[in-house]
Order: C-alpha cells, then structure tokens, then sequence
C-alpha cells in the first residue's frame, strides 16, 4: 500500500499529459492511491503524506520552470526543515522542444529537481533504457517527451511517449511499497527550533 | 567601455552584500558603467542594453532561488527568442549554507544560471584560484560566499569574501571591454515570428 | 540478506580511508555481506552478483578520477548492455580539497558516478542532513571528506569524518535488504545481439 | 592571430569527424593556426602553448570518455597547478547515441569537460540557437552530434552536422583572436612549489 503524489506545472498541456500518464502508471499497481496536482495547487500536507512524490516540470530555458521550484522553496523546504521526507521514495520527468538533439538542457532540469529531493533524503528512482517506452522517452533520470522536433516544429505528446509515462510511474509505486513504513535511515537532531530556526533560516540568502 | 548589469535575488542580506561587492569590482574597471538591479527590478530594456549579465543568487534546496528563475523564464526569455544576448558576455555568482563542506547545491545554482546564459549565446567567464579572495568564495564558475558554518552556525558575509566577488565583477567587467561591439558570432535565421512564434513557444511545456 | 561492493580510486589514501568506513557502516547491517575493492581491481562478475554497489572518488579537476570512469567504461559497461544491473541500488561518495568552501567540484563528481548508475537502471541512496555525521561530511549525494582546508592546508581524513561514511553505508546496505530479490522493473527487449551488437557499439564514439 | 588547439577521443570516428569540422572552422578564420590531436597525442607544451583549447568526447556511460578524464588529470593537472590557463579561451563539443531524445548524457558530459576547463581560468564559448548547423548540432554547451537515431539505429555523423562543428570552431577561433594577448585577470600568488607542491598533491585522494 503506498500514496503517490505526482506534482508538475505546465503551460500548453504537453507536460500535464505526461503527468497524468505518471499517475495512470502508479495508479495501476495494486494498493496504490495516487495523487495529481499542479505545483500551485499541492499542500505541504499532501506531500507529508505522500510515500512517493514525483515532479514534472517542462524544460524552461534549459531549466526547471521557476513555478517548480517556487513549490519547492515554499512548501517542500518546510519538510526538509524537520526531516520529514527522509527515506521516501522520489522521481522525476520532464517535456520540452529547443533546437538539436541534445535534450536542450532536460538532463540539467532532472538533475535539478532530483537534487532538491534527495536534499530531503529521499531515494531517487532511474529511468533504464530496459523501460517500454524508452526508444521515444529515454532519459535514465526520469522519462522525457519531446514535444517539438529539432528544428522545433511541434509534435505534440505522442500516445508512444505516454508508455514511457505509464511505466515510470509504476515503477516509482513498486519501490515505494516495497520501502514503505521502513525506516532505513539514523537520524541526528538537525532540527532547528525556536530562535535556532530563525537564525538557521537567516543563513540562507 | 562597456555596462555590467548585476541582478540578484536576497533574503536576508547576505546575496546583496555579494552583490554590491560584485558591482564596485566593476566599477573600478576604467570606462565600464554599472547597474545594480533586484530580479523583481531589473527591466527587459536593462537586460538588452548591458554587455555583460551577472545573476547572483542564494542557494535554496541546492539550487538558484526561485525569483531568479522567475526572472530568466520571463525577461530573459524574451530576449532569448530573438538571439539579442548572443556573444555578450555573463558571469554568476552564489552565497548559502548548509550542513557540511560539499557547497549545498552550490555547484548546481551556479550551473543552472550559467546554463541559462549559455543558452543566449553569452560567453562565460570563470573564477580561477588565481583571484584574489579565492581561498574564502572559491569556486571555478564564481565567486560563493558561505554565510553558515558546517554545522550552520551563522558567520554572514565578511570583508574577506567581498574580495572575491570586486575581482570577479572586475574580471568580468574587463573580458566585457574586450569583447564589446564585436560581432563574432555568424547567425542564421532562428528567430520565429508572428503565427510561427505562437507555434513555437506552445512547444514549450 | 544483501551482498555491498564498495569500489574506489585512491592516490594518497584519503578515499581509501573513506571507503573502509562506508564498508564498515555496511558491514554493521545484520546479514550483510561486503566487497571493498580499488578500481583496477574489482571484476564484473563481483559488479553482477551485488546487491548494491557503492562509488567513491577522489575529486580531481572538479571531476571524478579517469580511473574510476575507465572502471565504468569497461566493466559497468558490459551489464548496462544487457540490463543487469536494472533495480539494483547505488550510492557515492568522494574525497577532496580546493581553494574555497564550495565543495570544488565535489557535486559534479558525485553526479557523474550517479549518472552512470542511474543510467543501468539503479535506485539511488542520498545522504541527508539528519545522518549522523552530516556536519562534517553532509553532501545531498553521498558523503564528502574535505581532506584539504579552504587554503588548501592538508588536514587528512578525520575520526569524525568516517562516521558520515558508516552512517552511509548502512543506509545503503539497509535499502539494498530491503529491495534484494525484487523484480520492480518492467523491461522490453533492449539488449542488443550479435550483429546488433557490434552496430550498437560503434555508435558510441 | 590565435592558436587553437582541439583535443578528442574516438572509438569509432564519430568524434574525430565532428572534431575535422571543428578545426576546419577554427581554420577558416583569418590568422588562425590549428593543431588537431587524440587525447594520447596531446603535449602539456601544445596546451601551454594555445590560445583557445577545445576538448571533444563521446558521451559513454552519460559521461565524458575516460580517455578525455586522464588526459585532464595528467596534463591539464600540471597547468592549472601553476595558473598557466587563466583568461584563455575553452569550447567543447560532443558525440553520441542511446535511447530517446534526451541526449543521453550529453549534457553532463560536456559539462565535465567545461568543468575542468574552468577550474583553470578558461573562458567559455557556448554554441547558441542562432547558429548554422543548430538544427541538428544544436547544445547550448557545445555541438553535439548524434550518431544514433533515439532507438540507436547508426545514422553516422552527417554533413550537415558538420556545419555546427565548423561555425562552432570559427566562433571559439573569433573570441580567442579578440582576447589573446590580454591580460584580464588579477593573480595572487596560489601556485604551491617544492615541498608545498607535494603537500598540496597530497590533499587530492
């Protein structure tokens, strides 16, 4: 039995369809309740619940789009404040267009997102090239769809690229059953309180 | 001659103080104008006008701060679309905390800003350890100043870190001298406009 | 029940110290079993039949050492061609100095080992800032020894530091127990053969 | 009049092409020199020597080539020791294959490189949209040739390609004829000698 929150932003529709294909995956193994929201809508307790949370985001300037990473700043940083996403389960994807075969800077907004999560101590969950789906969404961090060619004429999110989805999120619900209610990590107290938590929050910026 | 535009986002000070530190280095380049501007301030107009773009930011959850990508998703965008940044010249440069000695992300908020200027087309100046000031706000892509201690203890900005970001904002200034007016970039014509532009940017998320 | 192969690189014995803490924290996790073995040394038979497999390296030019990286051009190379390694767990580590305090390219050395693991299909371990230990060695990655100061005096490898290492080590070894002999991935026939094969490789290069 | 230097790799000639076109466009400008070598051939007095280096590289294992990393960990290593590279000119450029269309690793790999490069002092050269040859070289760090299609059937390196290898090796050539000569950087004296030298090794592993 496992909870999946699935988190994303979108603009035109491309990345909320791979979102909902995530979600169509998770939600198809057994004992899996899913969840799906845009990055302005999910609630800090919505992710304290979660056993896996998953974020989508489409490439922006060669980076995760800034409206990920305000949900980031805000509500998950209040978890990782006290540590509460530690050993659970975390995963990623991506759409995006730009001009060549290069990903126009996909790898570097995974990353970029995977860093933020396993800053909470959560486990990070690849995409392998062993994945149906991959030859059209490979990326070993999380899936990718491509939604423009490389002269950037639009292609839109293919059916074939929903595969890709589908399974990265049923792979993401089976490692969060398989570790969930474990606590596999030792813990210190890094939890600042009171005046501490201002003066550590003073710190940053 | 040449104008150094330096946009940052700060919380609690410790960013501005990195930032100021950044524009006086500039400053005292001969010939060289400088304008200091907030990511909420600065203007598309200042962006296009500047040869060379510095983004300071502090490090959240291990990467830029959101305000910063707000800008870049924005305004920078803007000018992306029609290639205007190409051959200028960028810079960064980053303050944060956090437990340990690995940096906190800030390898990957320096990266993800510099990423978003290579984008532009904008030439890229590094931080050596020659520099004056390297041994506290060391850091190949730029100057980084750690306002916490390992165990987060804060220790704010000190005079000896604002070393750092005088010669980087000095460096910077003077590859910008060199390079100003220049035009070493051929360009073919990527610049979607019209129905086509719609067309374009719906690729996009 | 999980089998923990610990590999490294080592010039002056900093990593090595190191990497015989992570084996230790690993060892210290009822019915494990662990493999500490250089880089030149390990076989890809010892890489096949693990349960988890731990990289560390020492940061060298702000990346991870070339001989860690010939170790997973050959031999993590030859499992990735046929998917063995898919579902098996991951987790780095790294050693350094470097003028300054951002970590002088610590986290795009543990990203590079990450990526290549993640790129076989493995689940990733991070290190968060509640491990014990964390204060001195707390990378989001996995842990960091700073062998150097930010003036680059040598301080060596410290007691302190070897208990992120074992903190680690255990967390991994736990994740890997609680994951051994489960099939959570679904895999499409990605494995090239024969004729394939030889075609499949001369893509690369 | 500039020097420009282009070490690769290359198992099968993909990269050698891709690093042919590079050169020929580095030679296409006025008072250019080039010299083209395999990271095995490249001399410390070659790289000395250069105005502009550009370092090129499969992508293997989403990552740079291990042939690349020893080639900077044994004769770059000895320049950025003694601050030999500061305000020089860098590029990179890369080749590759694998599933989908995220680049497969393209982006890190060329990151690490430029890494390397900027832990010396070198000043980075992006390859924008606005380039010739963009449409299928396109990579904001660098062109990137794809010899694979996304489900790794071998297309080659097609002349089209090329292109963004030869305006990519023009415009490096350009900025580095626009800086050679100038000295833009202030030094403090971080150059460790004699016994100092082997300490400082010694933090390193």
């Amino acid at each position: 039995m496992a909870e999946v929150l699935v988190v994303y932003a979108s603009l035109f529709g491309n990345t909320q369809k791979l979102a909902q294909s995530v979600v169509e995956g998770a939600a198809s193994v057994a004992n899996t309740t899913t969840t799906l929201r845009t990055a302005d809508e999910a609630t800090i307790d919505e992710v304290r619940r979660c056993d896996a949370l998953i974020l989508g985001s489409p490439v922006h300037m060669g980076m995760l789009d800034w409206r990920i990473k305000k949900f980031i700043d805000s509500s998950i940083y209040q978890l990782w404040l006290v540590d509460e996403l530690v050993g659970k389960v975390a995963g990623v994807f991506a759409t995006g267009g730009g001009y060549g075969n290069a990903g126009s800077g996909v790898e570097l907004t995974q990353i970029a997102m995977l860093g933020s999560l396993a800053e909470c101590g959560m486990i990070l969950v690849p995409f392998p090239k062993s994945a149906p789906g991959s030859e059209v969404t490979g990326s070993r961090w999380g899936p990718y769809a491509r939604s423009g060619g490389s002269r950037m004429e639009p292609i839109g999110i293919q059916e074939e690229m929903l595969e890709g989805g589908r399974q990265y999120g049923a792979s993401v619900a089976r490692v969060a059953a398989a570790l969930a209610g474990k606590d596999l990590f030792t813990r210190t107290n890094h939890v600042p309180e009171g005046e501490n938590l201002k003066v550590f929050q003073s710190v940053n910026g």
